[in-house]
């Protein structure tokens, strides 16, 4: 049997310091506390978690996250909720709009799949069009599949406007016997990213006013909408003691990236750590920077270049392959820089598998490989 | 047996527009005459064309290169380099710094498998203490392995200094009788994106002056140089008629990005066309704005948004799943959109397959899956 590619980079029981470079590590100390710290978060507030599942694409990770009392997960892609579906995770949610009759043909298998299981599939809708595919794909089918209503409330890209765009949906699925209205998404993905906390808190505000507008006016036309959705790390607290939201979505705080820490922190939201890193080694150099083999093909940059781990070193772009070091005390050929990447999602996305360590990256060993099973499912 | 991954968004003879999106997507026409106009250009120039593979990862596409005319393939990575032997490539040039024992050892073996199917690995390096350690790893290894040292010609990455610091190199390298100084490469990245034609030819004529004087020094000690490489898809011509370099390592001309296209063209370069694209579908949208299925997971963006293909659209980032369009006619939910990615090569490196169709964009049909062999080759 050909070895798994991991094991040219990593064996289990190794020490961190023999890990081939360039490499995605998970600091899994560091990823336990940050499970606890959400689990005890929902716990207190007695709010659902559904972690974002595009963050990390990992089975193995999801149903970490469920042991730790997530409900089930979010993913944007069909080939995301499969892969979910394979590692065994039975409570998935494609919080995207699905059009193509390609990939509904998957969704319905999947729903069938999953209901079997005693599982269950919901999925975002944002137009009428879409609406009416879906319930063609489900046609013939009783168990039908859930749908939650997207509102654009401030990101500017899915969803339809809160109000009477919204009723106008709602309608049309109580119409539709093979589709049940599960509730309506709420993310706000910008406010995520607002830098102080007080603009973030006057942001969600805004939303839960609209969104609580929106849910009345759908009630009031006698259709029940049993649950709002969204929120992400950046501004979870505030969604929490809304009293409107009856589910998170946040993934990223499994892993924190170098942009949510960025955030000034809301008092109310528990403090995460760095727990992905990528590892790199420096292959060059002189007395301006040295130069290590981590670049874009290791890590996206979407959200700035990475920066480096505990060290007084500014990592600047050495294109897809390399990254330029700078800084006062520059490290000399064959030693390790360790990276905490811009954003965490499309740099999972970028590597087969996670080198999970327990002990720290500097003394360290290697306890386990974690597979990215949704790595480039893009349909 | 499980089915091929492709298969759920392509089938050999299916119309284009049955693509399942999003799709990387190649125009095999276009991607043709982009191969008949490089390989005319290096016959009638009489250089050597070396193209590099970091940007197609395929070993296909290598072999269809090699088929044309080019000598061998570049790769930066040590896995790219094992993914080309794979399929099929004999001469192989690691243009990149190895510095670590792992990589090296698999470095050897890779020399060793090339020498016995009448092949050849070549390796570049630009320190001395990278010299020893691929001594060391080719220890007892009399038929050995080709070096280049890279000399650091305005990138500012990795290389040494033109002059004596090169020639230290190149003395080393000749006490050591497992290395044989194949050459110099000097590779200008950052002069491939200059937009001026004038720019670019200042920057190369100052590159040339330098190199051609360090390998003066160097042969004057008594070392022969014999080759000088180099030269990518934005001054390759600049480099062909220098006179100094005898080998080209331009890659992206293959399927030209919009980032190169955005160069003001030097009339001694041939013409190239875009043949990369990402199919995408339309997913939502309102009055404002459409919201496309291709984001940041989908193609790269170190080198700008895509552009949308023959629409007076706008792409705007809407996050690692979606793109938003703007313009004066949005197109309509379901409909397709067709994106040039800015940089291909990390696009490339995003997805396990490329869809070759023939017949145009619009009325073709798929013809052939390309595998991206070496897609996550990062060590």
């Amino acid at each position: 049997m050909k070895p798994l590619p991991e094991a040219l980079q990593a064996l289990v029981g190794q020490d961190v310091g023999a890990i081939d470079t360039p490499a995605l590590v998970i600091d899994l100390d560091a990823m336990d506390r940050n499970l606890q710290r959400m689990a005890e978060f929902a716990r207190k507030h007695d709010i659902r978690l559904r972690p974002h599942a595009k963050m990390h694409k990992s089975a193995a990770l999801a149903r970490l996250q469920i042991r730790s009392g997530a409900i089930g997960v979010c993913v944007q892609k069909t080939g995301e909720a499969e892969a979910m579906q394979a590692g065994g995770v039975r409570d998935i949610y494609i919080s995207n709009e699905v059009l193509a009759p390609s990939k509904l043909r998957r969704v319905r298998a999947l729903a069938q799949a999953l209901q079997a299981e005693n599982g269950r599939l919901a999925i975002a809708v944002d137009s009428e069009a879409g609406v009416q595919a879906l319930a063609e794909a489900f046609e013939g089918l009783t168990a039908g599949i859930d749908v939650f209503i997207e509102i654009d409330v401030g990101q500017g890209r899915c969803g339809v406007a809160p109000g009477p765009q919204a009723l106008g949906l709602a309608r049309l699925i109580a119409t539709l016997p093979q589709l049940r209205l599960a509730g309506l998404q709420a993310y706000h993905g910008r406010a995520q990213h607002l830098r102080s906390a007080l603009e973030r808190r006057a942001e969600i505000g805004r939303v839960v006013q609209e969104v609580t507008q929106t849910r009345q006016l759908i009630e009031r036309a006698g259709i029940p909408v049993e649950l709002v959705t969204g929120a992400g790390t950046g501004t979870f607290a505030l969604e929490a003691a809304s009293g409107l939201y009856g589910e998170l979505q946040a993934g990223s705080y499994l892993f924190m990236d170098a942009d949510y820490a960025q955030n000034e922190r809301d008092p109310a939201q528990p403090p995460f750590e760095h727990a992905l890193f990528v590892k790199s080694q420096v292959i060059s150099g002189n007395a301006d920077h040295a130069v290590c083999d981590a670049g874009h093909k290791s890590h996206a940059i979407d959200s700035g270049m990475p920066q480096v781990w505990q060290r007084e070193l500014q990592y600047f772009s050495g294109g897809d392959e390399h990254g330029i070091l700078r800084g006062a005390r520059l490290p000399a050929l064959g030693e390790t820089a360790w990276l905490v990447p811009g954003h965490c999602d499309p740099t999972v996305n970028l590597h087969d598998f996670m080198i999970g360590v327990r002990g720290g990256l500097l003394d360290g060993k290697v306890h386990r490989i974690v597979r990215v099973d949704a790595r480039g499912a893009l349909t």
